[in-house]
C-alpha cells in the first residue's frame, strides 16, 4: 500500500484521558481510534494486525477440530433466566436494552446459554459427539473502569469455542489439546516465553481452571510464577490447600503483574443440566452432555504485544502480525529519479507478493523514519540518491536497529526467509 | 469437509413463527439459527456463504479505493447530537443501552455521525483528499417488525462505505464509480438481471439517491419499471414531478414488489457542515467535505439470493457463493469398497484445492440427495458401487438436473473452467 492513500497520519500526542501504553502507541500510529473509555475503532494498519492475530487462532482452532458459526450480540432473557445469569447482581457486566414492545434483551457477553440451546436441535445421539465450536464475535461488558486500552474494553473482540464431548475422558483429552493449541497461539504471537499456563479458580464442576497469563506490568492481573518449574498460580487461589493439592512448596514462587491472555474452562454439565442438553448414549442410557469453554480476545492479545514488544520510539510487530512485512522508505529529490526508482521497485516487491508499505510520502526524512519507528514494521528498506548511486538498497531491522546495504535479490531472498 | 463432522443437520421443519422462504429454506438446511424475530446466528455453512458474499463486496470496495476500518457498535450520545438524530422521534430504529454510571449509549444503526467526527483528526488539507472508508459492521436496528428473515434484521451484518471529497465534480465521479462497482457486485453475485438502480428519495443535497431494487415478490418495496430503457422509480416517487425532472413519461412503467439490496447517496455538507469537517483548499480557502454514503447489506443480499434462486427441493447456490463448490455423494455397499474408493477420491479432490462437501454419512441415497438438493450446492458428484463397476463419476447439476457420466480428470476439467 501506498502511504500516501492511507488516510491516517500519525500523531505526536495520544488523548490526554488515554493511560494505557498500548493505546496511546497504537492511536499515536493511527492503527484504532479511541471513541469512548474503553471502546476502540480499528483503523486500516490496526484492522489488518487484529485480521492477522484472528488468521493464527483459527488456523490453530481448525486444526484441533472447530467448527466456526457467528452467534448474536442480542441475547434473549430467557436463555439467560434459564441459568439464573439474567441477574445483575450475578452477571454484573451486562449492557441491556429494549424491543419497542419493551421486551427486554441483553448484549451478549458470552455465549454459552445461547450456543448451548442451539446445540439442542443438533446433539442428540453420542453419534454427534464430540462437537467444537467457535466464533470471533463482539462481546459487550458493561466494565466499571476501562483503563487498559485495548487489553480491557466494554465492546471488544473474543474467539470463544464451546466443547461438546460425551464421557469426561474425551472432555479431558481436548481440554488438553486445547491447552497445547492456545500455547502454540502464544508462541507463534511472540509471546510464549512470558505466557505461564496459570491454575485459576475453577467451579462446581473443576477444582482449578486455567488461564494463560502474560507478565507484564501493565497487567491487572497477579499470579505467582515459579521460574524452574515455570508452574504459576493466579493469586486468588495462592493458598497452602492450593499449594498442597498441586504437591508444590511456596518456595520459589515470586508475585508477577501479568495479562489473561486466555483461559479454559471445564463446564461439566453445568449448562446442559440447566438446558436439557443430553445425549442418547451407546449403551442407550440418556446423559448430559459433557462441556467446556476456551476464550481468547485477538484485540487485547494484540494490546500486549504492544505494551511488551515497543520501545521508547514506538511499536516493534512482530512478523506474523505486521500490517506489513517490509517498510519501502524512499528519500526523494529534487527531480523524480528516487520516485521513478522506488515506484517501480515497489511494484515489483508487490507483484512478488511482498507486503509493502510504501512511503511515497513527500515528507522530511527525519519524520519518515521517526514515523517507520512508530508504526513498527519489523524490516525496512531506505531508497535515496546514494543508495542508487551505489546500486545497493538499505536494509534495517526495526528490532536490533542493524543496518546492511544489500541487493534487491539478496532482500528478496532474505524476506522469503524470514519468520519472525 | 466431512459432512459427519458438520454439527449441523438439515431439518424437515422450519420454526412455526418463522414465515419468510429465505430463513425457512436456510434453517432447514442448517445455515441459520433463529435466535429472535430478526436475531439470526450463522451457522458453518451460512457463515462461509455470508463470507463469500462478503469478500466479493470487499474486492469491488478495494477496486474503487477503499480502505477497510471497523468502527464501533457502542455510540456516544453526544456525536448523534451533533446532528439532532439522537432523539427517537428522528431516527426510530435505536436501541439504547448505559454504562453504569448511567451515561446514555446507543447501539449503531448507521455510522455517518461517528466516521465524519473521526476523519476530522485526518483531513486538513485539499492533499487528503478524497478518501473512501468503509466496513463490513454489525448494525442494530430496532425494526417494530421483522419478518423477512435475514432479509431484513433487528441485528445484521452491514457495508457501508462513506466518501469524503473535496468538490462537487470529484463527488460525482466517485459516485458515479460506485454505482457501477455495485452493479458489477449484483451481476457477480447471479441478482445482475433483476436487480434495477432505482430512483429514490433525496435530501437536502441532492434530489435523488438511488437505490438497487432486485424484483421478487419477497421484497417488502415497490418500484416501477420500464423493462424497456431498464429504468425503475421508487413507488415513493413515482410522481408526475419526478417523470417530468427526468424527463420521461408514465407509460411502459410497471409496478412491482422489490427488496433494496444497495444504496447510494449524496450526502452534501450535511454531515461535514454540522462536525466542522473543513479543508483547506488548494486556493487557501476554507471549505466543507462533500460527503457521500453507500451502503450494502451481505446477509439481506444473501437472503435474496435464496427468495430467487431456489425451487422446491431447496436452495440453488449460485457458484461464486455456495458453501462448498463440489457435493460428493457416496452410497456406501455393505463392504467398505465405496467408501475406501470415495475416501480416496475426496482426498485427491481437496489436495488439488476444490472446495468439497463429502457427505460420508451412513445415511440412505434417498435421505442424502433430499439433503444434497436442500444444501443446494451446484454440481454433485455421486460415487456408488455401481459407478465404480463402470469406472466412472456420476455428475449432477443442481439447478438443470441434468445428469451425465465423466471420469475424474473431465471432473477436474469442468470444474476449473466453471464460472457459474
Amino acid at each position: 500500500m501506498r502511504q500516501s492513500f492511507l488516510f491516517t497520519k500519525t500523531r505526536k500526542e495520544a488523548p490526554k484521558d488515554e493511560v494505557s501504553q498500548n493505546a496511546k502507541l497504537l492511536i499515536r500510529a493511527g492503527f484504532i481510534h479511541k471513541e469512548l473509555a474503553g471502546v476502540y475503532s480499528y483503523l486500516p494498519l490496526g484492522l489488518r494486525v487484529l485480521e492477522k492475530v484472528v488468521g493464527v487462532i483459527r488456523e490453530e482452532m481448525n486444526t484441533i477440530g472447530g467448527q466456526e458459526v457467528t452467534l448474536t450480540a442480542l441475547q434473549d432473557k430467557k436463555v439467560w433466566e434459564t441459568t439464573g445469569r439474567w441477574d445483575d447482581t450475578v452477571l454484573d457486566v451486562w449492557f441491556k436494552t429494549k424491543l419497542k414492545n419493551d421486551t427486554e434483551l441483553g448484549l451478549g457477553t458470552t455465549h454459552e446459554e445461547q450456543l448451548t440451546a442451539l446445540m439442542k436441535d443438533y446433539i442428540a445421539s453420542y453419534r454427534d459427539l464430540p462437537r467444537y465450536v467457535y466464533q470471533f464475535q463482539t462481546k459487550f461488558r458493561n466494565e466499571t473502569r476501562a483503563k487498559s486500552g485495548i487489553m480491557r474494553g466494554r465492546e471488544f473482540l473474543m474467539k470463544d469455542l464451546y466443547s461438546f464431548s460425551a464421557d469426561q475422558k474425551s472432555h479431558d483429552d481436548f481440554y488438553e489439546k486445547t491447552k497445547q493449541a492456545y500455547s502454540r497461539i502464544f508462541a507463534r504471537l511472540g509471546l510464549g516465553d512470558r505466557t505461564y499456563v496459570t491454575f485459576a479458580s475453577g467451579g462446581s464442576f473443576s477444582k482449578y481452571s486455567h488461564e494463560f497469563q502474560t507478565v507484564t506490568d501493565a497487567g491487572e492481573d497477579s499470579i505467582f510464577v515459579d521460574e524452574n518449574s515455570k508452574v504459576a498460580i493466579n493469586k486468588e487461589v495462592f493458598t497452602d490447600e492450593t499449594l498442597k493439592s498441586l504437591g508444590l512448596s511456596k518456595e520459589g514462587f515470586v508475585e508477577k503483574k501479568s495479562v489473561e491472555v486466555g483461559n479454559i474452562f471445564s463446564l461439566g454439565t453445568r449448562f446442559s443440566d440447566a438446558f436439557g442438553l443430553n445425549f442418547i448414549a451407546s449403551d442407550g442410557t440418556k446423559k448430559p452432555v459433557i462441556m467446556g469453554s476456551y476464550g481468547i480476545g485477538p484485540g487485547r492479545l494484540m494490546g500486549t504485544i504492544v505494551e511488551l514488544l515497543s520501545d521508547e520510539k514506538g511499536i516493534i510487530w512482530p512478523l506474523v502480525v505486521a500490517p506489513f512485512k517490509l517498510h519501502l522508505v524512499a528519500l526523494f529529490d529534487k527531480e523524480d529519479k528516487v520516485r521513478v526508482y522506488a515506484d517501480a521497485l515497489y511494484q515489483r516487491l508487490t507483484e512478488q507478493g511482498m507486503e509493502v508499505l510504501y512511503d511515497d510520502r513527500d515528507q522530511r526524512a527525519g519524520e519518515k523514519f521517526a514515523d517507520a519507528d512508530l508504526i513498527g514494521i519489523p524490516y525496512r528498506v531506505i531508497v535515496s540518491d546514494k543508495t542508487i548511486g551505489e546500486n545497493v538498497l538499505e536494509f534495517k531491522n526495526r528490532k536490533t536497529g542493524e543496518t546492511t546495504k544489500i541487493s534487491e535479490t539478496e532482500l528478496q531472498k532474505m524476506m522469503a526467509k524470514k519468520t519472525e
